[in-house]
């Protein structure tokens, strides 16, 4: 499915797990419970959904973050129907909002949304048992007559995160230039590229990625992280791309900047959806390239354990130390074995 | 406008006022500036919203009520257009869930989204400036593309108070058959009606309104507030319809189920939008009639205050002392001129 579901879930299964004292292993079935839901929200609205509709994010998240807490709360089958219909309910979040910080608010909405339609349902409020179909219900309100209703019946199919399985961002950008930043930060290691002997840097990557990842001028976070131009001079700059490259000052660096204007973007509909290819041009004629049909994260090219130790501890520096952080992170890959959640979170309160 | 604007504007005026210790003519004011932007929704949606689209009370009333609580909570204008982009992608509400508590609970979430959209504004976050128009616009999501773009631009309009006015409801159940029990009720009193003399009870209305308030069966208070025959013959048997009335006992009491079976509902196309006829047959012949072209309640045929404070009080009891409610009442009448509305609120809560 295209959404972010961990990032409503997440927040919205340590609330819960911390409230009730639970395991690590309940909280990762809760997941597994709105993920599944999530993922088949997904299916049912069809790929169209992210181009035409709602933000999905948002949407199937207030829906999966409620079957998250229902699991939790071991709401009865009727209770879950009415945290399910008040869910639906509560859904929103507009894409004119991409861009402001509204945007990744929805998530946490979603999350807020969810519990408390659960915690209402628990407390004996009604819903209409079936709100997510039929007339004037979730399905055909957010997505008009388009949904499928064959995926709407499909029970019983296996479990998404087996067919599909989770890709996990090793950069806190948009995930269309992720393949770019492999290739880049690839070629820096392998060639010891100097940005300063670069005369020009080709991207090529899918048309439907130009339309939106083709931002010359940055002014703010929110929109470097939409911008080949900015990711990729970064990448080149620094051989990664952190969560501290997306503040203001970062994105003001004159050498920053100056890397960007080398940047040219061309089509590539040879290298699939997703994947890209980088072509470095130095001033002597010399030339290095790099392709990749997908970025690294997927469950065909897992990012290691390190690698995703190193990205949470690289986004928790910038509310806590890194030694904290590193406890934090290795905490977390623990996650399964802990018996009582709050021993973790405890360590993810900022210093 | 179709909806009930001030089931958002009032709760969430109270709870800002009261955090703020403001007096009872900034509630008003605040109450206008949501009416204003609520009915101006409405236009620019247009009559079709209502039968088509989401629950315009539960839509419109998050960005009214974030209106509201913006002016009250005094933000920039910057501040201000955050506040209603938030608010934006927090409107929700799917009429699949009309016949259940989530229906009324519209309502008290569209008061909680629009004040927490308005608190987000005022703590820096950030919205698209422009959220209702445009591609993936508020209006357009909950829209298409039908709403009136000339309505959008309409400013320098009359207010909608002065133009329109406010309908007030005599009865706590549909307003599409208000004229209907004023006609019962008139009759009752009129020609001192008795139940058990009825042999047909002939109720014509609009075939717009027949097609959701024709419910000869009803298990409770929800499905009562829309029937047709649980309503008149409740007016027949008690000359008034009041809150008591849609609990699940009173719905279940025999006389009022004999009483239904003897009402008779046709189409009465000449009678307008919400207009209505009664005719009661006696067994022996005579009948009594009574035509209404709309319910008593509107600007053009207003209730007297101590109808409006009667209906309160009858409210009001199901949670405290009718002497207590009956000062209530009376607080909320001067509440223009009440310095402080915890004065107010302080009567307000239940025994």
């Amino acid at each position: 499915m295209l959404g972010h579901p961990s990032s409503v879930l997440a927040p919205a299964l340590f609330a819960v797990v911390e409230k009730m004292k639970l395991s690590g292993r309940k909280l990762l079935e809760g997941y597994l419970v709105g993920l599944e839901v999530m993922a088949r929200l997904g299916r049912i609205f069809g790929a169209q959904a992210y181009e035409k509709s709602w933000h999905p994010t948002a949407i199937f998240g207030a829906i999966g973050a409620c079957a998250s807490a229902s699991y939790l709360l071991r709401l009865s089958y009727e209770q879950t129907l009415n945290a399910i219909g008040i869910a639906a309910s509560e859904a929103s979040g507009i894409k004119k909002n991409f861009g402001s910080m509204t945007k990744p608010l929805h998530a946490g909405s979603a999350a807020r949304k969810g519990i408390w339609a659960a915690l209402m349902a628990q407390r004996g409020l009604t819903a209409d048992s079936q709100a997510l179909d039929g007339t004037f219900g979730f399905l055909e309100m957010f997505n008009g007559e388009a949904y499928s209703k064959q995926a709407l019946h499909d029970r019983g199919k296996p479990l998404e995160i087996l067919e599909s399985g989770l890709i996990f961002k090793q950069y806190p950008c948009c995930g269309g230039l992720h393949s770019l930043l492999d290739n880049v930060i690839h070629l820096k290691r392998k060639e010891g590229i100097k940005p300063q002997e670069v005369a020009e840097i080709e991207c090529r990557v899918h048309p439907h990625r130009i339309a939106y990842l083709d931002r010359p001028q940055v002014r703010e976070g929110l929109d470097a992280k939409f911008s080949i131009q900015y990711c990729v001079a970064t990448a080149l700059l620094h051989g990664k791309v952190g969560l501290n490259h997306f503040s203001t000052e970062s994105v003001a660096r004159p050498e920053t900047q100056a890397l960007m204007k080398k940047i040219r973007i061309t089509p590539g509909n040879d290298l699939g959806s997703f994947g890209s290819e980088v072509i470095v041009r130095y001033s002597d004629g010399r030339q290095f390239s790099a392709t990749l049909r997908e970025a690294r994260g997927s469950p065909n090219f897992p990012l290691s354990e390190a690698e995703l130790l190193r990205k949470f501890v690289d986004c928790a520096t910038l509310i806590m130390s890194s030694s904290r952080a590193e406890k934090a992170g290795e905490a977390l890959m623990g996650l399964d074995r802990e018996d009582n959640v709050e021993n973790i979170l405890k360590l993810l309160v900022s210093d």
